[in-house]
């Protein structure tokens, strides 16, 4: 197979990408996203600015594998009257106070009542928490533990104003169409409300990826999915079980935009192609970290269930779970920064810049070493110490070009970045050297 | 296959288990045994007041495999009397004062004469060796080597009153039936004198390990065999070898009743049933050492030995040879304690019970996630940052469960104890989402 | 297969034999060798002096593979006069003054012009660097960089009187015969000049090793090659094509002598039967290195080309390109001592032994022990616990003679040393209990 055009492209299209990525998260922020309703509709709006999003709608009830999908919730208002007449919280001031897919409710409660529908954490006292109920029917309220603990006795007067009704469910779908139908799957979860990191940053760092795409002529077709955690992914899966062969890598991505350092989370199968160029350009990475799969964290569980079991591991900075301002108030925007997203967006594009640019070459000499010199391939003058990079790569490629290794296996063999090695294959290429194995 | 009744009932029963197993040591630790003789038919009696053992004799002279049975040894006196009339060693002191196996003598002999059949350490002085003479023949003395060498010149009288002529090999076996024939080997010495924890600690514990049993439905059959040393296995397996087919998984044990943290030698398949299995066990047990075969040690040398090639490994806590007491008179009852004892049972127990627990689960919903919730098998309210265990445990048998691994193999990859993914297993057949491969 | 006579002979041969190696090294040392010409030839009648070398001359123009045979380079003068009449460099003094394979040339330059072909080592400003440039035509000196940086302004008159004709590239063969004709390939570079370590003394090594080998009757056939790098190894691979799949085993000898710990860098194919003798004989030497395979280095870059992909492995001390002294005056005699050249000659040695020696036994009697006892072949007196070496050895070899484990698998599983273990299966050969797998 011919290699395809290298990441020029892209790579020049990442200037100031960072700050195009944050700008688009912070348009996000604010929008109340559920698993259904007008704010995944207006997020998808928002994500189709820049790339021609096609969106499904799938009615309430539709049977999709062990799942139904569900009403679609409507939320107006949400707010605790105090004893006083005075607000307590109000959902406008943050869609994080009402628990999301809460049921409507209006009532009066006296205080030991209410709060068996007030969520709180006591460890991180000023933090709101978020909540969802969606597969058992409740209502109820999150606000900061100290907000809580406060509260004096007396009568609460509670409005949801809520309703649940048959709907539909929302995602859009973005396709790159590459030379070849082989796909490669990126996926998004849409769901959360007002939590920047988790997954805004996400949202939008695919949107631009998928954005910066239109100007590279690929190899691979790209698949974006924007679609609701669990449901929409089980949605998607149940729709698309015809065509989930075509899918050759994956990714779900979210948590993109902190300070920590960048985290692959292997695919089940664990040895798939994308769990070796996420190990490679990781590689690299200081302080990133390589982690087994588990059946917790994103919609990774449902494509790497074991009827699916697609190649498809989960990129993210922070691990969810692991930093405390996880599904709280403190997923803000301040939490992410243009800078953290640029990163994440550099290293998509160096994993695309490999599933792309991998091929499996045959050295056409292969009985002792060429005569690079000869060719203008060597440094002519023999016996100097330093022996560049490039030479480096040159004898490397040349060697493990016995048609059983791809670029990529010659970069985990040699330690040498994969960008030097098909660097040096080109140029073999060029010289008459190497062509590619059958 | 189904999976058996969970391991409730040997844990009652190992309430004060502990005691009870060091009781019957103390009972067996005074006896004279050797690899033949009445000191091994004393010690089945007493074994028999706990399990119903059937008792094999076999004739001095028959061929097994390469040896012969050897003669049967009685040990009547064993006395040096020193030049001035004093008794300086007594077998009615201690029956590690002879030499084991020791030919009959009387006769005097001046100190010089007399030393070449002392047997001492050094090293500790004053502690009594353990020695044995089984295949040349010899006579010969253990003692105190501060008492040794303070004696004075002289001549010494010497009487042996021991016996060796045709009689027979004695061993006992012990068979818990389950429901199916294949077979599980426990295997103990019965050759040690009065060493506790080499071996009376692993004779005592098997045989209360054997009686626990009777209370419990299982799956596989437990035979229990205690057998001299060396020449006792390879009787056995000499008159069983049309039925080693059937031992699926088989552990010596010896030293089970010392302080040091439970070690496991690997069979030499090394990657045996019964391998990973006290590699998971072990694998929570703090300071517990797993180590690789040697064709050194116990018994697993002889079921070990490239023809028969079984699956079996050897438990115990401090390794033989490795700790100072080790065949010394200081392998008293003193050096192992009910509570280790009951450690070691708490241990054993719990490979039983993966032993018997271990099946092939197959997820009958493997397309995504089943939906838990609406099962009432996951907590409700989502996004709480606690995922309990419990919840692991069925997402990863869910996950796994894809007829290519068995609980053991989900317990290795996720971690989590066996008992947790059994339990999950279980609950998920009774929601009928789970069905035994088949 | 029979195992063969032991290394006694070989050892006894080493008495003094790093002095001897040293003092060829010694006389190889002053003759300026290149890849081409008379100082190969003077090289080789050296190495005459103690082995019956086959001298092979291949014409210029000679195609090779993808290279052809050079022109023969002869030089008889190289000096630079200065401003003052006063000589500045003088071939005569070093052969490193002059690039080796330099153009003839005569002409006078002012200082700036001349500077273009005047090699120096900044950081190292004492030495004189090694250089050559056999496939780009030029000329050049080499020389002290404090010495180049006080060079006044002036005038300077060069004469390089070398000659680049037809002729031919010299390279010599010495084979040492065994009862088979499959082969262990030792091959060492030839072309380089007054250097020390690299490579007079694996020159000198080999010879010597060659030498010591007529006294053995081996199994393997040796065959030693002695060629210039690159140019050499090319050109005898293209003349020995047909017998290369005779090659069972190689080593590259270079930088033999230096007081770094012993080095090896394994073949491509990483797991070939010297890769894992070497692993066994290094892991008994403090401080040795196993390197992985790389493209660069001496000639397993020919020998490791996917093409042939032979079974060589390169020895060394420190690591070429790794040590200051490297290719520079400072790799002088003083840099090379006798009794690291001693160790050296020892390591291999041991290599051969096991190559000599490895064999794969079958156990007669492998159910059970056999009574090793009744032969002799174990402490009689049982219960002590010191376990000899030697009995370990007898039972290490009786458990894993399943006629799947070699001698070497056995040292590898046993970590006891490949010689006693070798000794172990002789004793049980002479008692009937081992034989050879068919």
């Amino acid at each position: 197979m011919e290699h395809v055009s290298p990441g020029a492209l892209a790579q020049s299209a990442s200037a100031g990408i960072g700050r195009d990525i944050y700008e688009l998260a912070a348009r996000l922020y604010p929008i109340c996203r559920s698993i259904t309703g007008d704010g995944v509709r207006q997020t998808l709006d928002m994500l189709s600015d820049h790339i021609d999003l096609k969106r499904h709608e799938v009615p309430s009830g539709t049977q999709v594998l062990d799942w139904v999908v569900p009403a679609e919730w409507t939320v107006r208002a949400a707010i605790i009257t105090g004893p006083d007449g005075q607000k307590v919280v109000d959902f406008a001031d943050s869609n994080l106070h009402v628990v999301n897919y809460s049921q409507p409710f209006t009532g009066a409660l006296p205080l030991g009542e209410l709060k068996a529908h007030i969520h709180t954490l006591p460890d991180q006292p000023d933090l709101i928490p978020y909540r969802t109920s969606y597969y058992a029917p409740a209502w109820g309220f999150c606000m900061a533990h100290e907000q809580a603990a406060a509260l004096p006795d007396g009568l609460y007067h509670v409005e949801i104003d809520a309703e649940l009704k048959d709907g539909s469910l929302t995602y859009g779908e973005y396709l790159h169409r590459g030379q070849s139908e082989r796909e490669f799957l990126l996926s998004a979860h849409i769901c959360h409300p007002s939590l920047a990191n988790d997954n805004c940053s996400g949202l939008a760092l695919l949107a631009l990826l998928a954005k910066s795409l239109r100007a590279r002529k690929t190899r691979y077709s790209y698949r974006f999915l924007f679609a609701p955690g669990t449901i929409g992914a089980i949605t998607w899966l149940s729709r698309n079980e015809d065509r989930l062969h075509l899918i050759d890598h994956g990714l779900v991505v979210s948590c993109v935009g902190d300070a920590g350092r960048p985290a692959y989370k292997r695919s089940r199968r664990a040895d798939a192609f994308i769990d070796r160029v996420m190990a490679h350009v990781l590689g690299t990475e200081p302080g990133a970290r390589m982690l087994d799969f588990s059946p917790y964290g994103y919609d990774e569980r449902q494509y790497c269930s074991p009827g699916f079991d697609l190649p498809v591991g989960m990129f993210q900075r922070s691990v969810h779970g692991e930093f405390p301002e996880y599904h709280t108030s403190a997923d803000n925007l301040d939490f992410i920064a243009p800078e953290h997203l640029e990163d994440s967006f550099r290293i998509l594009t160096g994993v695309i810049d490999i599933v792309e640019e991998d091929w499996t070459p045959l050295n056409l000499f292969p009985k002792g070493e060429p005569q690079l010199g000869r060719r203008g391939l060597y440094a002519a003058l023999g016996g100097n110490k330093a022996s560049g990079a490039t030479s480096m790569a040159l004898l490397w490629v040349l060697n493990l070009a016995d048609g059983k290794h791809s670029l990529l296996a010659m970069a985990e063999r040699s330690g040498l970045p994969f960008g030097e090695l098909a660097a040096a294959a080109r140029l073999l290429v060029e010289h008459g050297l190497l062509a590619a194995a059958s």
